[in-house]
């Protein structure tokens, strides 16, 4: 015991109390029986992966926030992940024999050295779906079958999922005449077309020596207006020389006829063109979800990603996945006040307390019986006045209390205390455990 | 796409394929739900720590096996956790706010630069429950109630918790006249009376440099014999002299009276005092839990740590938790065949078949009006033949196929085949999720 440590987390972590946990543990639960439901497989890869693995995949600028790890007398160079997609793709490669399409879930931690900012931190969690193997644009659409149910069961109701696919904006490129070079740039600006405006984008391009007339014919592209078929008509039309952007379009199309059959309400989804996604790897439908309210960004993203796994295979594999943003989601959540209230802010249904030294056996027995009905029940452990024991349930946010004190006891009774109500029962020892649940039930609480 | 990277995971370490992970997932849930019966709140820490923050803990040799952290431009000396331990006393030093006793559970990965080994991982999960702020025995006995609760759910049968006292690890030390500095390797060698035997112990203790005459006095003590009281009677008698051995000896009453008053059966737990325990940090009882078979050293261990967390706040914090090794657990329980069969090597109960491109729509549907009864239900996108869409069921382990062909269809029927009967059944589509069901609950499968 040399001097104290004065404790802290590292810059951009942080620790997730039992409130948040909670919480949390509610959007997870939720979400994994949706990804379940559909058939999804849960897979866990190391935090760690070889640092050849990592290179190569993000981009250079990404690549700078990758964590390196190493320990004494360790030989290999070492990374910690920087997303699930990568990890995805290396085990694919690895194990030959998993039937395809393979369908997996990973809710993990990613770690990446950003400058730390609201609602951006260095470490945070994926919880990622992608289906490997099929080149069918059921599995896009299945990806928003999922974020949709997903959704919906977490009792979101103003969120959109905007549809768009690589092709056709590499097929706007060509039909501006961007060079090659350039078509990053050009992808940047007309990603930031709702946050900054025509005008905006207009000054963008510019500065990024896209030539007058090549900015023109952008956005009469990115004006054309009408619900999403007239849309794609009209881009059809325009684009029709462009056969990559035409596959784009055929695509986006099918999938717009897949949410028909499945019945999504139409104001879920609408195809933009102007949004563009970030990473390099996508190469054909890609897909982010944003809420009305608050104004956060997108929340659940992703799309199809078909060469990542020949880097280590040299074979083509389709894929396509989608991510959710737990923080976000959770952050949305209790921004709308949308978490069930019966959820709570503690593990602990019930309190029983200890009379005395004397009803020490009783009180064990008492709350292990609790437990077998299914309550998460917790023992006050010292023999402190009962005022005390009943504050810290309080304190704690512990709905009931049950008091065996020797009367009660000798008479085959407890007491129960409601604390939100601050109301007392005496029951029979026998039906305790459904006092506590009926009361529950009937919404007094 | 420059040149392919060969795939593989770091040493040590390795992936987890879906049907262990559902092995896991099944494990991990039923010890979540007994430590929220007790009332334990779940935590998250990062991954990584300050450096400051581990370093002191665990001992030199323990150190070295610390992975330490970094990033371009990072300034913070970081390390990845080496147990879930040291964060959760840094937790109760950092937020002082928190209810005390503080019952928390985390279930998380550590990571150690060990030589990797038959069931020796350098990445490897801890799944902790630890009480804080309370010096009541009954919260020990609460830690060996919880491993009880676990392995009982689990299906263990032959196990038992042994348990022992570091204060009278101490008396022992004291009564034989060892000096401060070889108590280490004292105990080291009394912890391994099981494996090697008296002579062996006897041997170790020489090579040691303890005194003959004080070997003797040791194995006089290691010797004595009967059931858990006589053994407590017979020490408290020897070491009368030895307060701190008094004190132990009563402690460890206190917890065999609680395990009586919880009915815990008594082949399940007895008193071991050559049980050692590794880590420097405990101060008071100390549990093990090992299975008959297989052979494979202890699932569940912990004990009482009162001086940890004082090292952040320099205030004494009592605190007790023990800890489930789930890689062992797992293996345990694969060797024994104790997994339930239904839990099955795949998600997907129902593989919905694609008969062809007309009846996309339908089977869309009918998969979707599965997943809505709860059945977890994958849809075949391809329009391969039937026979290829029935062998990728069997050969993924779903025992269900329901196809959906015009002919049914136009009947409001489906067909369901049960694979592992080889049978065909056709019913009305309003109730196919009731036959599977109903199917699959009358043991047939």
């Amino acid at each position: 015991m040399v001097g104290k440590v004065k404790p802290a987390v590292p810059r951009g972590m942080r620790d997730i109390l039992p409130e948040t946990m909670i919480r949390r543990q509610y959007v997870v639960a939720i979400m994994q029986e949706v990804f379940e439901l559909f058939g999804y497989e849960p897979l866990s890869t190391p935090a760690m992966e070889l640092w050849d693995t990592l290179t190569g995949k993000y981009g250079p600028d990404a690549e700078r926030l990758i964590y390196r790890v190493g320990h004494e007398g360790g030989k290999e160079s070492l990374a910690l992940r920087y997303d699930l997609s990568t990890p995805l793709s290396r085990v694919v490669a690895m194990y030959p024999d998993l039937q395809r399409p393979f369908r997996r879930y990973q809710i993990s931690p990613v770690w990446r050295g950003e400058r730390p900012g609201k609602g951006r931190y260095r470490e945070f969690y994926q919880c990622d779906v992608d289906i490997v193997g099929s080149a069918s644009m059921l599995a896009d659409a299945e990806m928003l079958d999922i974020t949709h149910e997903v959704l919906t069961r977490l009792g979101f109701q103003g969120f959109v999922m905007r549809i768009n696919n690589r092709k056709i904006l590499t097929g706007i490129g060509q039909f501006a005449g961007v060079p090659r070079e350039l078509l990053g740039g050009l992808h940047r600006s007309i990603d930031k077309l709702e946050k900054i405006g025509l005008g905006g984008v207009k000054k963008e391009l510019r500065d990024n020596q896209i030539p007058d007339d090549v900015i023109e014919r952008l956005l009469e592209l990115l004006q054309i207006g009408g619900d999403d078929r007239a849309i794609l008509a009209e881009l059809q039309e325009r684009l029709a020389e462009y056969p990559i952007a035409v596959e784009g379009i055929t695509e986006l199309e099918e999938i717009l006829r897949c949410m028909e059959d499945l019945n999504i309400p139409r104001q879920r989804y609408q195809v933009d063109f102007s949004m563009v996604r970030g990473l390099d790897y996508y190469t054909g439908p890609i897909y982010e979800t944003v809420v009305e309210e608050p104004r956060i960004g997108s929340i659940v993203g992703g799309g199809r990603y078909d060469e990542m796994i020949g880097m280590f295979t040299g074979s083509s594999h389709p894929a396509t996945g989608t991510s959710f943003g737990i923080e976000r989601v959770v952050e949305v959540m209790e921004e709308l006040d949308m978490f069930p209230p019966e959820l709570g802010t503690t593990i602990s249904q019930v309190l029983v307390t200890l009379f005395d030294e004397a009803q020490l056996t009783a009180s064990l027995q008492v709350a292990n019986e609790l437990r077998k009905a299914g309550l998460n029940t917790e023992l006050y452990f010292d023999n402190d006045p009962l005022g005390d024991q009943i504050r810290y349930a309080l304190k704690k946010g512990i709905p009931y209390v049950v008091i065996a004190g020797p009367d009660e006891l000798a008479a085959g009774q407890v007491s129960i205390r409601n604390l939100p109500l601050n109301e007392q029962r005496t029951v029979e020892r026998g039906v305790m455990a459904e006092s506590i649940k009926d009361w529950g039930a009937s919404g007094e609480k």
